[in-house]
């Protein structure tokens, strides 16, 4: 697959991810239980008397899966995923166990650095969906992609 | 220890974490290999090349061990740590196999629900930092958090 480099990129690209993760009880509480020891990610019975309603995944779950989508998708700039940081991440809806995530993507804005020529950053709305199509995470981030105008060139 | 309820939080409030986690290379790679496979966190050679000049966690798993130095801090809002959302998360410095993380929050806003009088919002800074004081990861996030006034009361 062809990676992309900051000249590739345009606002208004969509990327959908190719694969889908599905989340099981099992996952949901291993996670849980390293990362977001709480009791509405651990055990069904307190949780359905939780503001969930019943055992839901750690939102940093659903963000990491996100991530692992995303690696996994046709969304490829050059030099990989990197996240200079976010101006938004919410997690509107829960994410239940057997549950099954997807990702698209939207490329919102394409800005070259002033102070560092050979690289620019996207701006990129990712939308993290369930089987329903119910968005359960929606982030803005800020990702760095180097331009294909800064490569060595090859001697003439 | 005390759980907090709205009543209980007022802006400039400070949270420290009471304990540290160390990562070394096997956990880096680990939580990599299952939710952020890309080179410059799986291997040292293609590291040094990267942006990150060495290997360097995935930001995801800072944010994930950022929330469990949260709930094992002295943190404690009533109902548990519910991030409604985030308005901003960006790790300003990698993070490295043998560095030791820890937290500091600081409550930036308090504000009652108007449509759930039962409940309210509170916007907190928190930041990750390593054993040398850097930051490496700063978060802005909202809490949904009960207020004490809409617990039941007890029969008189």
């Amino acid at each position: 697959m062809t990676v992309l480099f900051l000249e590739d990129f345009v606002a208004g690209q969509r990327f959908a991810g190719r694969s889908r993760i599905r989340l099981d009880e099992h996952s949901v509480k291993a996670f849980a239980s390293e990362f977001d020891p709480q009791p509405f990610h651990l055990d069904e019975a307190v949780a359905a008397c939780s503001i969930f309603r019943g055992l839901a995944a750690s939102g940093w779950h659903t963000a990491a899966i996100t991530m692992r989508l995303l690696v996994d998708s046709e969304f490829r700039p050059a030099g990989g995923i990197v996240g200079a940081g976010f101006d938004e991440l919410r997690w509107p809806q829960p994410v239940r166990p057997g549950d099954e995530l997807r990702v698209e993507s939207e490329v919102l804005e394409v800005r070259p650095s002033k102070s560092r020529p050979q690289q620019g950053l996207i701006k990129v709305r990712t939308n993290t969906l369930n089987q329903h199509g119910d968005i359960v995470q929606t982030s803005v981030g800020n990702l760095v992609v180097p331009c294909r105008s800064a490569l060595p060139k090859p001697t003439e």
